[in-house]
């Protein structure tokens, strides 16, 4: 890792997840250099976002919220519940939302498996994000008539590739909605390759 | 900054904010080494903390928190609505309490000055926290009976200091509220002493 940091012809390093078992991940992932992390996962550069900072956002995040703004999807000031507090999907979309200024100043409640009550709670939202990976979890009566949801989840099955969102279902009520697989999946390589970009003309000047 | 990192003899260093404007205070907290960063303002420090392995918990944040907890109030599976998204206080704490495990676990919705029809969402809180530094903002119909309120502000005034939170009136549907002053505002200032006594232990082991 330490020779990856070094070398010049390297702008960005990702580390594939799960590592073996014998192999510490935090201690990886902590290795990485800060300016060659295009997973935005290093401390250091998750605590850049929450302080309205960032060098990188976290790639899935980051498409999540390109695909909102690029669709025309108002943001502030709308409720937006997003479902799972994963370090690399849900809890840093619920900041990147939350935070002030384009793409963000929306409301957010992040729920959980400990949330109760949450068809209450997903019904208030304007916007629905599911990132939970648990297939055809969001069911239409969770949903409000005319809001947008975005499904993150991609559950293999038998019946193959899943979302966490009934589609069928959903889409009768829904006034958007992204379909799994190829909604968000195909923009988290994008905004992989973004951060890969914005890492070497940051390490080149 | 160097000389206080590399002294043996400082376990904490806290940077007095605000700084003067010719220094950019951003430099200045991102070169406290993070091991004596009794603030939890590093932004290490705060990604760790999203991460769920903090070495600190910033101050006032975890004060609220440790009220909660030695009251006896239940935070697992709650609504809890944040009011500010300040990244001292509402931005941590919105994080802190919806994290996995004792303390964490609820439902935490984070409210701010773009937030449409506050009030709604304020009243289908059973915790509630105001960290927004307008003095008497929270008014009693903002406040579900039997709720618990939590008043982070301290707001100078011609009465005097006065907290985020209508007390007399909230006072009288609120199942549990602090006062201001003498409510979290000395706990913040305990919470610096557990930190540097955690540095110390840390520091010389």
């Amino acid at each position: 890792m330490a020779k990856l940091n070094k070398d010049a012809a390297v702008h960005g390093i990702l580390i594939q997840l799960p590592l073996p078992p014998q192999i510490d991940a935090g201690r990886v992932l902590s290795a990485v250099s800060p300016a060659k992390d295009v997973d935005a996962f290093h401390p250091e550069n998750v605590g850049r976002l929450v302080q309205g900072r960032p060098r990188f956002l976290p790639c899935t995040p980051q498409g999540v919220q390109q695909l909102l703004i690029r669709s025309g999807i108002e943001i502030a000031g709308r409720h937006v519940v997003v479902l799972g507090r994963s370090h690399i999907v849900g809890r840093p979309l619920s900041i990147m939302l939350s935070q002030r200024g384009p793409g963000g100043d929306a409301t957010v409640t992040l729920c959980h498996s400990v949330t109760r009550d949450l068809a209450a709670i997903t019904r208030t939202s304007d916007i629905l994000i599911a990132a939970i990976g648990r297939p055809k979890f969001v069911k239409a009566e969770m949903v409000k008539p005319g809001a947008v949801v975005v499904d993150v989840g991609i559950n293999r099955t038998a019946e193959g590739l899943v979302g966490d969102v009934d589609f069928a279902a959903v889409r009768e009520v829904a006034g958007a909605i992204t379909p799994v697989p190829g909604g968000v999946g195909p923009l988290t390589i994008a905004m992989l390759l973004r951060n890969t970009l914005l890492a070497a003309q940051s390490l080149e000047t």
